[in-house]
């Protein structure tokens, strides 16, 4: 069986008992964090230039944008999803693919389920089809794809999102096959757009593709059966090399949902060491940052291929700087929203630290480890080795720490008391009988009875 | 300069007075050619399919979608007319690249002058800015880009789409480089698809993702400002080999219009020197079909790669079949829309002939070449080597042919009067006071009254 229909198979057949119950609490982990992504990223400038942008050409008002007043139909709700919880880069990440997995899938789904009754039982079952689906996918093409240029979470994260809609819309497993193939052939999304909106723009559309996919599948708009595979397909044209056998190699027995982790950090995940090492140097000798003079960075070869940039003056830059990075773990001792601002970024004290920060590759080092040398005025020297970095699969962010960051995030536009009710919401996503409740949550009180 | 911010400068800035009339004119018979095949296609199942699954999430029904009653927001118009356009694969070529440049710049420039005034001349204009923007694209990355198995119709075609309507929606150059950026991030379409919808989905969806590309770039949605030349961007990830020259190179002197051409047959263009080669030996030697006992082919190795189908049942399937080309032109002596229903492919005369045909790869035959041997009971054999195929750069259609072509295709959908007046409409187009009067044209009449 090909890989195309052997997955469209699992996903439609398969039923929410053959589960294993820690992969259904990680998935409720995994919405704790894409919701708290989704509300906190809501009110950003890319979500308002892109309702303006398009909301003129929208269909009927009859969905919800998480976070937000606005009402839109279900493929924009799915775009406008898929930006809010990726703009800030602060959702999740399978570090085996270094995709952003939830967002594409939740996206669309919440966006789904604010236009029909959905249990929770089958949203949650939906979520994690469609989050294995797009993660073997992506595993599959890992790293030869990732490595030209793709930015894996659009490209995989369209068939997470075509996968996870079409289980809700009961596609049949040719459906599902068609579905597959339209999403195979919208799979886009270029590096190249890290470090402006066009970056966050690629789960949005991931979303609201993968959407449009299943629903063009289930009235019979054919696709080509072997959108995977097939010699034409997504693996072999999209990546150099790849191994279809992460496909379909004990599916529905191992669940990456395992292998999911949560940025303590809202910045891609290869700089969380640097400022996980930062802060550490911070709370251990609080130098003074004006005494400081060089910072040196021993770190893994991709981190400069990713996050080199040194002369920036805004916010979404620094994300991709892991200067920028040092600099403010030293300076103010954290590494939150307000610290990769425009403000935070031209910030003098910031700015000068950052400057005088040297970063070399080594292949000895890891893409979660960093050595941070700090020279201050008086020639001491202060270092910190980092073996595995906050957040990742082997320090995970607790359930605790996940709601923490949720409060953190959503406080930007809920009241303290509804933000409480949403993550209590989210803990019990699976056992709602509609999870529209969920969605109705996440709208500002006040906007709502507009 | 860069290439993606030399060619955003020349399309902001470049005035009709600097086209030359021949390139106008070409403008004018790919107008003509496209609209005939937007027309023809408009009934086709793919275009009712993508309506009814999309339609409920469209916005308000302000854009025509040509040949049509139907109304839908002008993106959503942008994509029917897309498939509509390419779903009988009758539309125009540019063998350099082997795109089909007009339907993702046309299917969003009618859509959108459907709901905006846009006069003649501004859209020729735009027209002419988007097919040369896209087809440098394409002639940067061909042949690799091609090779490995995108469908080029739709991965440059989203550059044509995003640059034309730009043009006509005022972008400044800083706009037009997001615009492109976007369009680079969503540049999409694999070869996968060919023999299904999922084909005629790619021009579409080129045209609606450009045509969203530039209203996001106006409102100042931001992308990478080097979407195609950047070390991730959409050369060095979709191309193995690329030379970026080929987008500057006498950029304004040198126009891709005129290089380019029209089918005489609706399917993939390396199968017409065989269609013509046996429609050859059909009038001048009338073999009774029931006598054929073999035909032989000698085609370029390309045909095999591309259009080796031999078990088939659906007409679809037919295009991608050289042996029912020659199978056709042999039996009835054409190769029409009517030779390429499930009827024709089915036809037991036709059925019988298509499989006795073999076909061998010779890379001394060039894509525009074929050599047809037909044996017949008695042991008599007709041959005949096609040297330059009807519709190639140096046997062109005619205007009077385009003309015929036109009326083959429009008379499925609309009145003989009618047909006429959209056609005498399309060879002025450039006069128009408002280009909103041809799409107008197109919708039949009937329909419109209601």
């Amino acid at each position: 069986m090909s890989e195309t229909k052997a997955l469209a198979s699992y996903v439609v057949t398969n039923r929410l008992e053959d589960i294993p119950s820690d992969v259904r609490h990680e998935a409720r982990r995994a919405i704790v964090n894409y919701m708290g992504c989704a509300v906190g990223g809501s009110p950003h400038p890319a979500v308002d230039i892109a309702l303006r942008a398009l909301g003129p050409y929208a269909g009927k008002p009859t969905a919800s944008i998480l976070g937000r007043a606005d009402r839109t139909d279900p493929l924009h709700a799915s775009l406008m999803n898929g930006i809010s919880s990726h703009v800030h880069d602060y959702d999740d990440t399978t570090p085996k693919n270094y995709s952003h997995p939830s967002s594409p899938v939740a996206s669309a789904l919440f966006a789904y389920a604010s236009v029909n009754r959905v249990s929770g039982a089958d949203f949650m079952h939906a979520f994690i089809l469609g989050f294995e689906a797009e993660s073997r996918v992506a595993n599959a093409v890992y790293p030869a794809h990732y490595d030209v240029g793709w930015h894996i979470t659009g490209t995989a994260g369209v068939f997470g999102a075509a996968t996870a809609t079409g289980r809700l819309l009961g596609l049949s497993v040719q459906q599902m096959i068609w579905a597959i193939g339209l999403a195979a052939t919208q799979a886009a999304g270029l590096r190249e757009m890290f470090g402006s909106m066009g970056k966050a723009f690629h789960p949005g559309r991931s979303a609201q593709n993968g959407y449009a996919a299943a629903l063009l599948a289930k009235e019979g708009f054919t696709a080509g059966e072997h959108g995977i595979e097939g010699p034409r397909g997504f693996a072999p044209v999209q990546a150099a090399r790849y191994d279809l056998s992460k496909i379909t190699t004990r599916l529905g027995v191992d669940f990456d949902l395992r292998e999911n982790t949560y940025k303590p950090f809202p910045c891609g995940i290869v700089n969380h060491p640097t400022i996980d090492g930062a802060i550490q140097i911070h709370n251990e000798h609080h130098p003074d940052p004006a005494s400081i003079v060089a910072v040196r960075l021993r770190v893994a070869p991709l981190v400069l291929d990713l996050c080199n940039q040194q002369n920036i003056t805004k916010g979404l830059q620094g994300k991709f700087s892991v200067y920028h990075g040092a600099a403010v773990g030293l300076v103010r001792g954290k590494g939150g929203l307000r610290e990769y601002t425009d403000e935070a970024v031209n910030d003098p004290a910031i700015k000068r630290v950052r400057e005088l920060t040297t970063a070399t590759g080594d292949p000895s080092v890891t893409e979660d480890q960093v050595n941070v040398e700090v020279e201050l005025r008086d020639g001491t020297k202060l270092s910190k080795f980092v073996a595995q970095s906050l957040g990742n699969i082997h320090r995970p962010l607790t359930d605790k720490q996940l709601e923490e960051k949720f409060r953190d995030q959503a406080i930007l536009v809920l009241p303290a008391r509804e933000v409480e009710s949403v993550i209590q919401l989210c803990w019990k996503v699976d056992q709602l009988d509609d999870v529209g409740e969920l969605v109705a949550a996440t709208v500002p009180a006040a906007a709502a009875v507009v």
